[in-house]
């Protein structure tokens, strides 16, 4: 056991280090949006926010923890309108795209097709602090006094390379401070909340949004998309091969040492990712799951294949009013979208996922933490890239 | 806030309350198993204990929960071989039978078709708890300390009538003994471990356990089965009505006033069930997903019908060494049963799970807690319905 | 090649054979459905015909095919209702209870949530032509002559023991005229139709058919089940143990031969069962795809545990006016019952599917074909063990 | 009824037409894969032959029917192997990306984990005679006499744009040509057998294949692919945006005017897909159903976001002999990769699920058929849109 003295200036290193990373990342150059550097996947607009707030009442709240050497985490919420979502639901479904991960919450959403609390990220193993955090949070609410059953939901990423995560450090008042703290307007990207520790492609991931406003031919819904940008694979931007250009991405040493069968240890594009897809458009949650679906269709188009320890699960709602559901309504009054009105919607979410995860890169800092750092993507070495292979942003 | 005094005795009235259910339960005519009273469903013969423990290495631990008059719960953990389950890995599926539950783990069982940890069953809000209580305990281990990624399976069902649920009264220390204290040999039924407060068909519900040898020419092999026993409907034993004998079934206000559409109140056969089936059968995890989704024609026999609020669960798991996974091994060579060979082990889960609700609800005893008491089924009543259809002990 | 007069003289044997199959069962003592035998399982009340048919608006057409010697099958056709199903489609959910089956059409029917044509069940290697048979009699229709894509429904059971499945010998006209001679009013049960051939617990299996009809206070919902009953395992009624009594069950000779590891060859409870549960209750996709998953339940309680060479599906659809679907609108306005209102409609269909079962075997008729005799469930014997288990006619 | 020198006259107009279009298609500009267009995604090196017969064993057989005006489809077939693969199974697994579609054989394919018959591909409206027809071919085998069930396993597109569907023009001659002139080796590719009347992205689409052979240190293992394009979206080379370049794509109209919400009628990118992909890494069938939902990630990097009405499915197996279950085996013993050894084979598969999709629309020749004209992509516009964006040939 350490003696006092040693463990203080532990603690004196550790905030040196904490402030050496805080300065490190002010030091790097500003950090940038997929748009600004030209990168706008797909055919339809962003909304007004390009995020997933674009969708009319969605509110976001995040909590980053640094603390010391060792924390290097946080909780992102989102809500998916201003009431109390258990007495106010919203039709929900979730896509498990590679099931290595800890969601909480995920079979009753599937069976019942709904949300009945707010969506929690967080770090792997803080799952279930989070978790029970938030229905210590619902159930004190003063119209659930009577509530014996509820169904959090709380995805994941492993940030356990800058966070020590074995400790599982996320606290009963992160949780709630990122669920009241929670709101509309501009989403903040890269390193925070639930981001604050993730590596994506080999560099800094976090959290990235991006939103589409269909035509109002196509009926003029928002689709709007986050993620938790914790994965890997071969890096690409719109087709470009950022991960090739830049030296750094899954399999590498083995491709390059195709001869030596005993190759260097490899990374393996392995991580997670949380996609959460949010619109207006009035679905059923049997449409929200196929809607879920798409989700993996969009992580493939920026180069991830799932690995087997990724752990790629989507989120989809309707905060739509024709398809709320009041609680203990005997019967449900809907009006929903036509199968045959899905494709547009399903256009909009791939592009808004593609999208959400160049932000999530593009706006990531350098980030050190639990003896490592990891850097952030240089932007202007993916400028490069992205001019080779046409891309250049709109004058 | 209350004063000091009012405390003391606050938890000297509680105390004595329950004293009294002990003293109510002493009081009760001796529990008995399904056997004892002429109730074998099925063709196959049982193992030694008629228990999951059966299959060779299971063991089950289980820590009661009863404190002042509020708390009625408990966990009851299975652990599936004497090693570490994370280094060690036993194939497993999970079937939801309806996901009315806050199953945790679900997602990534089924992915990668194993356990990681052992199974812990508690109450409906205490899963959380429970979870990162069993997660500290096996990151704690020596072997442990590089794991950054663990995905503990816990299932629930809700005591919420007898317990206070909503303080989520499980503790770390509980998980840790359950854990701990597990052993094989005859298991404890009834109102014990995580049935310590629950209710089933309107009486007293808990845990119950059975288990089958199949005859060596159909493969000598042995099922087990532990059902944390919670749910409703219209109890039938061995078909005999003794729900409708003894006048307490799903609906029967209902169906009582046929002519009045302002019926009574009227219970809807809601809770859940836990279901947990080990084998020694040497299955892969696909044909234990087969296996477990059989969980719930057993059920269908004792008179479920699943009802909208039930969280039903089925998880199978394998102990045969031959489908072990050593952990990092980077190919699997196994020896499992081929399809053709299933129908036997199916047929002896079907009777062993039926078998199991019975000595769940015959061996438990009325409980008091959180101002109700819920009584334990008169076997005496029982005995009579049992006789008037043809149902009577082997002489 | 055969000279014409062997060819004559093969189809005179061939006819004298069926002819004597006719005379066979015309000699049987009268068949009976379950209720004549007091087997009334459940709390409900049927509707008034006891059969889908109860549910306003399905029809029933069926067709039966004995020719020779050889072929013993037929055609089953279930309307959902009167009109264009393409254009005024149902919603609709499968549940794959056990997937050994060549069912036709089950992808489509759970991504849109819904039925287009017809469901129709035949023998297992008819399925593909009597698909193609529905789809051009579909096609054919003056509404559909622009109509390139049609998702037909077909399952199938094997009768391949008393017919020679090998020959396909389902037509394009049996399976038009199931569809055109489709009525409401009383099922033919038993060896009709695509029940022609088949085989439950060793006995003559067939077609058999059951409703339940809530009480008002329950939403007053009509359930209805039919049933292609050729599968196998323990034959319990009500839970009275017939099959043992009869000496007649899956693994007996395993059973009887324990310490003999090279026991005689046995049966092992294969077959199959098509369940297509349809209600007038306004139910989502999804509580459909629920109640479809309650058929397992149902047939659970006759002693099968779904044994692996079992097909065993069950489909369930709703013909409330208020989930109908047109073809082409946009949106659609539903009003459906909410999750909390489904148990009391999970447990109807519970019982309907287990009366079913027994209909379809009690009402099946000793049936030679194909070289091989199958007999008609005694219902004497029948009635002696039900008696002996107190079960009995009401008075 | 006409006259029989009408009908010769009708017939000879019909060859004419036939004749037509081959000689559109003979003057063309060459055809060529998209390696010759310097198209190569992913890292990993194809096979010898860049098509799915890279997996030794694998063998493709294709009967192209154009007939008169009317008919423009045909079929394609794989074998996993030499043998009688109802003799000598391959674990397989069926993903379902948008089960807008009429698959046959889905639900046995994922229950068993196993294929027992080769694969068809066809068109829509055919599958179902197509699967007639197999079966027919498969009963016939000297080792298949007794023989009474099968799961025949056939996929389609809608190629009913340049083929009359509706008369279901795919005969058992042509199903047994396809199964019996199969070969390994190169793989032909565009307007030919399944893909001979298919349209994909508003061009000619058809058959495609591509393979990768991963580094040995990886494991060594091929992954082959095989796609039946008929789908849509905005097509993406390699991320260049040939659809919006060549000013072709899904919901164009909508976007080009933005304004006036009465826009014209729009392509929604509708079609379907069929993606088989074969390795000979030894997986489970848990396993190949993971490598299986990796197919819909590859086919987002094309530009699809599988529409509502676009039928995509993939199949995966695996042609390893420590995985290859012999028929009737009471118990199996395989040598399977582990999990955490997937993630190559994931990454190959998508790479190569992409380039098979190029190769479909880049081989494919204009093509006339039902009264239309569906032009191939124009290459030489291709080349100028991927050397905008930094694509061309290696020298």
């Amino acid at each position: 056991m350490l003696h006092a003295p040693h463990r203080l200036s532990l603690r004196l290193t550790a905030a040196l280090l904490g402030l050496c990373a805080l300065v490190a990342s002010a030091q790097e150059a500003p950090r940038a949006r997929a748009r600004d550097l030209g990168v706008a996947p797909g055919i339809f607009a962003p909304g007004k926010y390009n995020a997933i707030t674009d969708v009319a009442g969605v509110r976001v709240g995040q909590v980053t923890l640094v603390e010391g050497d060792t924390v290097r985490t946080g909780v992102t919420a989102i809500l998916p309108h201003a009431g109390n979502v258990y007495r106010s639901r919203v039709p929900a479904a979730l896509h498990v795209g590679n099931g290595f991960g800890k969601f909480v919450g995920s079979t009753q959403v599937n069976e019942l097709g709904e949300l009945e609390t707010p969506i929690l990220l967080t770090c792997t193993l803080c799952v279930w602090k989070a978790a029970d955090a938030m229905a210590e949070w619902m159930l004190a609410k003063p119209d659930m006094q009577q509530v014996r059953s509820l169904n959090v939901v709380v995805g994941e990423t492993n940030d356990g390379g800058l966070n020590d995560i074995r400790s599982r450090p996320v606290t009963a008042d992160a949780v709630r401070r990122a669920l009241e703290t929670a709101q509309s307007g501009p989403v903040q990207e890269g390193s925070v909340g639930a981001g604050t520790g993730t590596v994506a492609f080999g560099w800094k991931g976090g959290i990235g949004s991006s939103s589409r406003k269909l035509p109002e031919s196509l009926g003029g819904w928002t689709v709007g998309v986050l993620v938790q940008a914790n994965f890997g694979g071969v890096l690409q931007v719109e087709g470009a091969p950022v991960g090739r250009e830049l030296d750094r991405y899954a399999f590498q040493n083995a491709v390059a040492a195709q001869e030596n069968t005993r190759g260097l240890a490899d990374d393996r594009g392995d991580g997670s990712v949380i996609i959460v897809i949010a619109t207006d458009a009035p679905l059923s949650d049997r449409n929200l799951r196929r809607l879920a679906s798409r989700g993996m269709m969009g992580l493939g188009r920026t180069g991830s294949s799932a690995s087997n320890g990724s752990g790629d699960y989507v989120l989809a709602f309707s905060t739509a009013e024709s398809v709320r559901r009041a609680f203990d309504a005997p019967q449900l009054q809907t009006t929903e979208l036509a199968n045959e009105a899905m494709s547009a919607v399903f256009q909009a979410s791939v592009d808004a996922v593609e999208e959400s995860v160049y932000n999530a890169l593009f706006m990531a800092t350098t980030t050190s933490g639990n003896g490592q750092t990891v850097e952030a993507i240089p932007l202007d070495r993916v400028r490069e890239v992205l001019r080779a292979h046409g891309l250049a942003p709109k004058q």
